[in-house]
């Protein structure tokens, strides 16, 4: 395919990881979303829960918290765990880049191969009622407020977004397309994507 | 078709009025853009160049410095013309939309008509290179700095955009699909765009 490699950033419940799988399988290449967090673990030596909970979410929404938290009381020229784990993902990212094509969903990925010309960076989002029905009837998240849990684990990405990057999560401009799931079907946007990704 | 209306904002110089074009004749439907003018002229008594001028543009960059300049000295409950414009424009959009079928570029209408489920609301952008190439090259753009052109053209439909609708002009969220011509192909994007607004 002419876009070697597709990344998809998301919002929570937009269904982003579904659109990778199915936009995998039909350029028969790997999707890397949780395998990816194996590969990060077997190289890095970090723990995998470690990663999943702190490969691209902040532990607080607001993004000044984080980055005060991060490094406040380090040594100087010394990294966090935190920045150990994100240069971790960086270079397996990089790495694999280098040698195979792939689709990866969040982790950064679009600004970590955004110097690449053989990527298509996309980005999945959806309505609020769309994705708090999907994270109770789909991923089985317990709660009584679908919206609260929507908005933390945004902000949070956000946050972390920020904090590694410099940049806003989200802005179209990063983007080579941007597509509403809540409005156009999780299927529908993996073949556009899928298409556009052998152009 | 499913969605009767396809609103289609736009970078300038990304090609946006002809993905408009292709995309409402792939659609058998009318294109409203610069016909709109002659509707708005007619209709409101205004002439085509003020429309043209004003009707979709801050004439400052700074969104406060229009707010001011529109409504400053103007006596309280009285509109300054350039509200009349606006309102014209919102009537005859809104107005179209109750009888027919049709594609619409620019004049916020993603924000006029954003109540309605019959719409497809979508946005077109494009790298700075891309852009400034074909403002010169295509809509010949007499001009040393085509990027300045750019800044400036997109940074006043921003502040006319907000002034109007108090949203931020091409945040991703406001639309159901974005996508980037500079990557994808004026003519790939209104492919898709037609293909998504027939479901």
């Amino acid at each position: 395919m002419s876009s070697r490699i597709v990344t998809i950033s998301r919002q929570y419940g937009s269904g982003g990881r579904d659109v990778g799988r199915l936009v995998a399988e039909q350029l028969g290449v790997p999707c890397y979303d949780k395998e990816l967090v194996f590969k990060i673990a077997e190289k890095s030596g970090f723990d995998v829960s470690f990663i999943q909970e702190n490969g691209e979410y902040a532990f607080s929404r607001s993004s000044l918290l984080f980055d005060l938290s991060v490094h406040g009381g380090m040594p100087a020229g010394s990294l966090s765990v935190y920045d150990q784990l994100y240069i971790a993902q960086h270079n397996i990212i990089t790495e694999l880049a280098e040698k195979e094509s792939f689709v990866i969903v969040g982790r950064c990925a679009d600004y970590i191969l955004k110097d690449r010309t053989d990527c298509l960076h996309t980005f999945i989002h959806a309505s609020v009622p769309f994705r708090a029905r999907r994270i109770v009837e789909e991923y089985g998240e317990k709660t009584d407020n679908p919206e609260k849990v929507l908005r933390d684990r945004d902000s949070r990405r956000q946050a972390y977004y920020r904090h590694y990057t410099g940049k806003v999560w989200g802005a179209m401009k990063n983007y080579h397309i941007c597509l509403d799931s809540s409005r156009l079907g999780v299927e529908r946007c993996a073949k556009f994507i899928a298409e556009m990704a052998q152009i």
